[in-house]
């Protein structure tokens, strides 16, 4: 029923109403956020028919959750729901050079550590072109990694192409830790999406050239296709032969997080429907229109993309 | 060092900030809210020199809620820092009649529960007059309800008055469980508090007639002094031989949570500095007081306090 | 694929986001607001399938208003998007006693007053069990007055049992030219949803005695089924035969716009399910809880007002 | 040029936002707040053409008040601008039964303070009706008084009606001083306002015989007319013959501070254009409509005035 | 009895409170804007007398507009009020680069586009030294294009300056419409303002070199005046002989929607009072305050100006 | 008690919540302000035991003031409480680039300028190791300025050293007096801290080369340490030997006021702790961090000062 499934945990984001340090705070801002529902998300703004995969607690917190997700479009009914447990969240400190945009977890023991593979309708999403997940889920414990051996495994050779964000996260655990758990996922998916931090970090492909990186990552792991992202340089692909590079758009600041999520997302609409290339410039573009709302979700529509992309944007419109 | 001291887990309280469920929410209000904090609060404003003992995780949120207690003029110097862990939180959906006030509780596994008896400063707390400690703590588990049995015991006979208040939670255990883990403690303590609702639920004392239940429960569990409260009606105190009994204020409602922890604080107040009849009166003026404003702290002033003690308060004083 | 369709005009809703008149204003509250999108929004709350029909202009206000429908569960796939036009709002000024609550509304010639059958997707609408209208599509002009006889004369006969909520507006039409246009429609109409006030106002039907009335409107209109409203006090329900009749609960009033339309949501979803005894709690119930939140919608879920009706609902529950 | 002046004292009026204590306030709302330029506010609003008379300091804060009462319709074009000093301000606390509203002055040494009779343009406003004066003038120091004295008898025996609110401050001076400086002056005015409770502390007419007290008051200073208050319950009016009395309207209650102003206003309005009947008409009307709203001002118009006067209004205007 | 009339269409200014797509805003900001009202602010702040001429409901929306351009000292005396109809709005979402800021006009069927030259008070402004019209005008239809040719044709050869603002909407007309529209009305005009895009869109001159661009269109339309605005770069005069410029200040930037308009209040008053020179700093100045601050107005005051120019401006003053 | 005593005035800040001007406020941000209450909170952030010294008002202002310097750590149990008067406050306009930052003070006859030095409790501070004043107490009149010199010779030749921060403010006094009251001051003191600006303004040390000026200031007063800092630029320190200098870090910009009391409070803290090099990199870091935030104070902690003077900051630390 769906073109794209994307599976992860998604928390509430709780942060500083006003500019503040979370210490201060009076209000929070209640926004919901999580690596593959943002990714959910800027696919479903594209046009696509997107699932959105979880476990989730049924209260209001749950429902807050879910109901945020549907906003874009995003198919969210078959979420699981536990009578019981915790959702998790987050809390987000906003920096400003040279102070750090800091997070505080409080995730641990949320309802989506104890989702298991037979509580989900594969059934369901049996005719899925796409499967995303993220290094965020095998980095929740050792269930939630052995649920994402399940499901690439149940995915391989059914002609659903597998993506995979490695989005290494400092707070959850250490790189060598990473790079031992996330080694043997990263040669199963046939899209791997990772930053040039995270491929020195946790695979210790260090390197100044990005190309060399790129060639490097696919050699090791053998992926259809392996996108490199360089921040706000840009983002570079490579499938075991042509290389592909563009730059980033030139963006103003509003908040940088789902920035990532947004390239993700726009890399793979571009990818599915086209190529590479197009792949590049719809993820350039999302990342870019991302980071000039509040908030992780990609907000936009494809027509600002594309507008964007087209290098149709006006200043004003009026 | 300090007059009073209580001692109890403290929450961050998230509510919308504009009227609305918790499932539509866009702000939360941030407040910090704990059955003992609040006493502790109260008695800090009445001019007591009080400290309140907790476990919190060090970080900006832990920092928050220890601050928000400090305002009050209360002593943080004592509290157990935590590395790592979490702090409790709960969701609170004010309701208006019929649609009920509602808590989410997310406080399993918070920093609290882990305190033990000997990280506390205890040769700090050692001229205390008054320990306070509620029904809450021995329904988070096991290990705080043998902390709160080894406090007791620490000051029975040492001088110290014990004051306990029942705090029934349904949320956090059945009524027979914490019948059986409460009966042990409230035949220890001096001072017990008790609603009406609660005796009857927790205790078993079922009567229309609520001196009735104040006797009972003092030939039951033998206390110095038992208060009972019986909501916006009033409060009475039996010592086993006199009664005494006082009518509520009429007052506007703004948020009621917090309006028990008050009078507990406004008796013990009366009650350390006077007798039962002075006790009273401050209770039922600082729980008047206390619903006239949000979160669940007093915010207001002895001076306040004692005018409408006094019946010289005015409508309007310019 | 749907239990029911409603459909309808829904509009902007600006208010001042404060306690204000409209001329000082400094922001405005948005909310989505239209008779029969509100009943869309309550039937799906408790759990049916329900679509709702109508014309937007597909730009940011459009979608808005969409997916502020969608946030409560309806189907808002079959909405008619036009590419031009406006869509209508309205300002709404809330008053407080002997300060009135007024609207001004500024819904000419919006997208909605164009929306023709043919437009329609009735294919997808073919199962429908209840369609529900209002007699404020035909205030808004010939075509729409057409639009609503088409659209019972093409259920008619065919099982789908039809509702119409008379709705009178007096800032729309006047009282003759409103009975004119609506006693063709009413005779037509399984249910018909009045309030004491528009069937003394609009049908001529004035009585102290309410039962009379509905009566009157009865053996006037023949529907299956007449359903009285008395603001405050409670409902009727007559079917020719026997004659039903409920108190309507207690309920404090945040923002008692929306209340009738929670009302018919409620009655409805008893009806549909149940009987008319089953109507009239539901459509108590949800008119009482409507009016502690803002908003005309109901933002309350089902198990509340099952509590409600059951007498289960406490005041703080924790 | 104008029908009517006022002349008086204006601060800046700073309240917390959310409902709070000033001690916990995060942020003020900004209100500007005098008893005269409350009158002058409400009287322009009924369509005199309205001078508000006073002295500020010629920077943003000082405009921002100009502008303020401007807002209304008042003609601000005869304020004396000074070059240094201080605007006057007040903190303000809302009360909830039974904790009281409460103010703090910070008005000493304010420009108001300083403004002299030679420095107003008394030629501009020659063909004035009537002049509005109160008695917090006089109550901010000798210079102030004497202005009082200055403008009324510039103004005696000259056709223009005087008429003086006496307004007792507590917080700015004793009852025994301000009956001993307000004598002389209610002696030399044309209309006396005064509620039931200023006339027994300010001039010792203590009764609970409203009647009474007003007769005291005209047979003791020989007004021309003595309007006399009861706050929620209503107002009378006697002339030395005829009395004239009406009950308040019922009204619900969001601010209530400026109610006394609003009635001042609508009396004057009833009474200059008609008589003593139609001044507690407008007044009560002014009066229950000024509670509806926050901030001192009369923000509605004549048309909601004359509508209640009538008892046209409804509820709900849709 | 003014100096200056401006005329044209004022609408409500609508745009989410915080950052956010105005699909996901939940509260507008209540602005108002128009070219021609915005022009009145500005010259009114800088001490002229201004009338602002345009037609209006009479309902708290129209209420609102004219008070908040009175605000700036605008003689709003003159405004036609209409019983019925409709006041134009317009949604406004700001844009981060490379997101657009984006307008949704609803503003067809105005009450000003109704507004004939027989409803305005002529005599009352029959000593103005200068009228402002903009091309908006003539772009809401043949009516409103109308009157600009019979308030210009009023005016002409009476010694009345009469100065015009382009001001080419895209999403009102093509620019070859406008081209045909405007070319009679810009040949009438005294002081024709033209932007360097407008020149190349709307009337075709299309050079990189501004100055030819400005003889361009002096030796087309011959205008006593030609001033040609560049952006963020600065503005050109040219009376058919001599050439003025000046460079634009840098300046932050917070809402550029008015600069233009501010830029043509500060030429106007700087040519009115002194030359072309003037006009361009007083222009430039303006412009670079107005970009500073939220809202179309131009919200600073002479002396900030002045200071601007001078130099003297400090980035604190303490 | 403690170990560093602060004195002198604060006041309640005042600024717009929205970016705006102070003539269109709606609504005021609170805030506390101070120079020597922001070093205070600055060097209690750092782990000191300070305590700062003032009088002001007993009411809810006052104790406003008291508690929100209290949040940062500081000792304000040696306040001097007035029992009537004013407390200071001052208007903030935060400008942007051409337009200034501005500040109206409203700080005449506040209880601080009545502060005597035997109100004080000199006892309690008697192991200082450091007394930290400013050139702002003199500027407030003759009775502060003595106050100063009282202090300063109180502690002189006691190991207790005593630092100064110029902080000259226009808005009080003319250079020229300033120069002459402040000389006596800054040549008995041991650590000067200034301003290039105010060192050309105040005392005439006019030169493009910082260090002559630095040298110049410590031949003149022969301080223990001079410390010239140059705003965004960096700072220098000179014991009349060694001279040290330390660029600023780069940081974006929130609101710079307080920025200066930062660095002061960094310095010292670096100085105290260790030396002169010490003290300027923890000065430019807590400056830096300072403008990163809203209000005077330092928010942030020691952690993040020492992790930036490191080099260990990341952008986004998750």
């Amino acid at each position: 029923m769906v073109d794209v499934i994307t599976l992860g945990e998604t928390m509430l984001r709780l942060s500083p109403v006003t500019v503040s340090t979370l210490e201060e705070a009076q209000q929070f801002q209640v926004d919901v956020a999580g690596a593959e529902s943002n990714v959910a998300g800027g696919l479903a703004r594209m046009g696509l028919s997107v699932g959105w995969v979880s476990k989730l607690v049924d209260n209001s917190i749950g429902r807050l959750m879910a109901k945020r997700i549907q906003w874009h479009g995003v198919d969210i009914s078959r979420i699981v729901w536990a009578d019981r447990g915790r959702n998790g969240l987050y809390y987000l400190e906003p920096g400003v050079e040279p102070r750090p945009t800091r997070l505080i977890y409080d995730r641990a023991d949320s309802a989506f550590t104890s989702l298991c593979f037979e509580e989900i309708d594969w059934e369901y999403f049996k005719d899925a072109r796409l499967v995303h997940l993220s290094g965020i889920t095998p980095a929740l414990g050792k269930s939630a990694d052995q649920l994402t051996h399940q499901i690439i495994d149940h995915f391989n050779n059914t002609g659903t192409l597998i993506s995979f964000d490695v989005n290494y996260r400092s707070k959850l655990w250490s790189p060598s830790v990473a790079g031992k758990i996330l080694t043997p996922i990263v040669k199963k998916v046939d899209v791997l999406i990772c930053s040039l931090n995270d491929a020195a970090t946790v695979f210790g492909f260090r390197s100044m050239d990005a190309e060399e990186v790129a060639r490097g990552l696919q050699q090791a792991y053998h992926n259809q296709m392996v996108v490199l992202t360089m921040a706000d340089k840009g983002a570079m692909a490579f499938d075991g032969q042509n290389i592909w590079y563009q730059d980033a758009y030139h963006a103003g600041s509003v908040d940088r997080i789902g920035r990532g999520d947004s390239f993700s997302a726009g890399f793979l609409y571009g990818y599915l429907n086209d190529d590479a290339t197009a792949g590049l410039e719809y993820g350039n573009a999302m990342a870019a229109l991302n980071q000039t709302l509040k908030g992780d979700f990609f907000w936009c529509g494809k027509e600002e993309g594309e507008q964007l992309i087209a290098g149709h944007s006006k200043k004003l419109d009026r």
